[in-house]
């Protein structure tokens, strides 16, 4: 057990060895230990802590908030009561009871192909109503799920793919050149790497339907942040006020146009609200470029593993609707785009077009939004931020704790589907829309009953796939009681 | 007519003339100018643009985006085909039919007491189902809502009260202070400000109801803002880098220091979507003192105005509801500080307690707040960018314009309401509230179609409360043939 995030992480990698990690609580800078450890401990915090947010989604078990333990960071040592624990020392912990033990316990790894769970899993499926998909960004997110039994992909965040450290300065040039041409060039060098992921979830589904959600979120969180850059600049005034040789200033002076000028265009892309701004179908009916990009390298993937003699069942999904309009233009960019590439590669791919819920209006209108998607996926995250318009980030560290200290909400809207608001809204988009595609397909990313909302599947983490499916077969069985 | 705010001004005020303000577009800067004009010319923007918002809000008359006038700000001249007209020279414009003449027009001002318009407004009382407010925040602006004939005041935003300039340092010691014993004392420094405020709105509106919403906005719009009290410091730094003398340095360190706790507390305020974040009821639950001294001040104000003899009728409403458990928590805090003032001044006050439906959740749940809540007034503003998930501020200076532009929206929803998916969760809740409360209050700001949506009242500016009367009038006599 470690209290350092860099020491987990040597432990781990150098000496081989199985990590605890072991935090009054955790932050981002952390998440290299998190990462690196088996486990996680956190004396602080709750189900929505950072700690919680990051083990959940990387499958490593952790318990969170133990607030008997008392942490002595400096001394290297924790204590509970009289017992003493230092550095270096075993501990284990059960993240489904949120039991921690002093000592090595013996522990068995999962096993899916293991006899006994393989028959359980079997019952499970032949009595589940529900499907089961699971969220997947990466082509070894999405074996990992199918090993786990999942029945498709249901959310790939395309967005995901563009922080990586060799694609973010295409995405930067991107957003923020002012030359058309530019950032043509831009969007066409991100092509190839789009195409590479999505070939990989293709060949990693063979047969199962994917979901590919198109980019998501506000063009900014791809640049630097405005307050860094405000800060830089004031560091490199000093520094310019301070310089002795003109190659010095000159040197100075270069960072600072350059800061400068990223500064701008971050500051014009800043928002008030960037939850509720230039994001989503926004993005693609501005940049309608974007858009043809990302379908023409759904399309060029799915040909190509197509060729391979694999099938590909690429889903494509709009986020952020509010009106159906937006759906309408989108649908018919995507076709011609899909068109093009297929007569191109001479493949003809079976695909469907579809849109998150996750904005009220959505929900409302729902039976027209069905004209134009053949399946619907509710966002609960955005839809909850919206309905109660609730600030997630905002909310969890700050006035819900008093919220849900207070007793004023029964339970974190944000974990427990709320079913008078968010349910509400959620049945009567399924009821609608019914009305308008008797047979169109509904889902919910995240665990959040979807049987109870009477939906086609749940999305869920990998890790959490053969869960949901036991729960699923419980649901089923219960209803028929 | 003048091209300059400043010179608008000082026409206006020094030399007692009329004057029209020309510019190609208006910003937060000139509002002096505009607020000293008779009159507003533009050559771009559209409905929602600062000036036509400014205008409409101030009563003053106005065309705005008249793009084929050219304006040469250097050389004080506008130009519209062959017709050159300069500084000073007289121009008039029509703001209803958005016509501008070259020349000085006989113009008449509306008397409300003329007998002519009085008798149509009689008439037109005699036909209307749909009652009238006005939106007034101070004394003058009932007296003017009166005299054009509101039977209430539909909307008091007690927050405008805060930011006079004698006031304003009282509410930023109230939000950065950290002791608790020093927010209480300015808690009770602004409720003389407050009562004298509400009395003098009783005052007016003698015998009509007012509804007095307590406060809404997020507590930094009363702080420095982030992006100044950085450039600020960074200016800061760099003169003490320069500083050539010890005193010098000293003056300088004090204000960093300042500034820098200043920031500090605006940075810990800070709100990744502040819309979405810690406002309206949300602040009355974390303050309570707050909502204690909103409510004394309005019961001491009411029972002050009942003892000189006259009627003060409150009606109390609580901004941002979501859940009726925040609904049920403030009226128990509002039902103990009225009894305990009505006891204290031995006079008994008749009032209502309500809520504003503006989030989504509060318009689905309807039935369960209306157990708590008298009355229900709808926030189309705020409803709007919620159901939308649509930050208005964003929105209007971004993609709002293309998607109008496009035709992806048929109007602005914040101008035209948006009857698919905001009308219909508003007829909802109307519907919903009739369940549980059959004679509950209902009404709606702004005025966005009272009539179609079987709404008890509107309110509006006072100045649009005569016009409001008679398209009240239209659409019950059109609702008969």
């Amino acid at each position: 057990m470690a209290f350092n995030p860099d020491l987990a992480e040597r432990w781990a990698k150098e000496g081989n060895r199985d990590v605890l990690l072991v935090r009054p609580e955790t932050k981002p800078d952390d998440v290299h230990g998190m990462l690196a450890a088996k486990g996680i401990l956190t004396s602080s915090g709750g189900r929505t802590s950072h700690a919680a947010l990051v083990a959940r989604q990387f499958g490593k078990p952790a318990v969170v908030g133990a607030s008997e333990l008392s942490i002595d960071l400096g001394a290297r040592v924790m204590t509970v009561g009289s017992l003493e624990i230092s550095e270096g020392e075993w501990i284990s912990v059960d993240g489904t009871t949120g039991e921690v033990f002093s000592g090595q316990l013996e522990t068995v790894v999962p096993d899916m192909e293991d006899e006994w769970l393989s028959r359980l899993m079997v019952w499970a499926d032949e009595f589940r109503r529900l499907g089961v998909r699971a969220n997947a960004d990466y082509p070894e997110d999405a074996e990992r799920a199918r090993k786990y039994g999942a029945q498709g992909i249901g959310l790939c965040r395309t967005e995901h793919m563009f922080f990586e450290a060799e694609r973010l300065p295409i995405v930067q040039r991107m957003i923020t050149t002012r030359s058309p041409a530019e950032r043509r060039e831009a969007v066409d060098a991100l092509l190839p790497f789009q195409r590479a992921d999505f070939a990989g979830l293709f060949r990693a589904m063979d047969g199962l339907p994917v979901i590919i959600r198109l980019i998501d979120p506000p063009l900014h969180e791809f640049l630097p942040s405005f307050e860094d850059l405000t800060r830089q600049l004031a560091d490199l005034q000093i520094r310019i006020t301070n310089a002795r040789t003109l190659e010095e200033v000159e040197g100075i002076t270069v960072k600072l146009l350059e800061t400068q000028a990223m500064l701008d265009r971050v500051a014009s892309l800043r928002e008030a609200n960037p939850m509720l701004g230039l994001r989503g179908v926004r993005l693609g009916i501005l940049i309608p470029e974007l858009t043809r990009m990302q379908v023409r390298a759904v399309f060029e993937a799915a040909c190509e593993v197509t060729r391979e003699g694999r099938k590909a069942i690429p889903e494509i999904m709009i986020p952020l609707t509010s009106h159906v309009n937006e759906l309408r233009r989108q649908r018919a960019v995507l076709e011609a785009e899909a068109q093009e590439v297929m007569e191109e590669q001479g493949v003809e791919i079976g695909y469907q077009f579809g849109t998150m819920i996750e904005v009220p209006r959505a929900a409302l209108t729902a039976d027209q939004i069905a004209e134009y998607a053949e399946f619907l996926s509710f966002g609960t995250n955005d839809l909850t931020q919206t309905t109660f318009a609730m600030s997630r980030d905002d909310a969890e560290s700050g006035f819900l704790v008093r919220y849900l200290g207070d007793g004023i909400l029964p339970a974190n809207p944000f974990a427990t589907l709320d079913e008078d608001g968010v349910g509400k809204i959620m049945r009567m988009a399924v009821t609608e829309a019914r009305k308008t595609r008797a047979d169109i397909e509904t889902g919910v990313c995240g665990e959040h009953g979807g049987d109870r909302l009477g939906l086609d599947y749940v999305s869920c983490s990998p890790y959490r796939v053969p869960i949901a499916r036991l729960s699923a077969a419980q649901s089923a069985l219960r209803a028929r009681v």
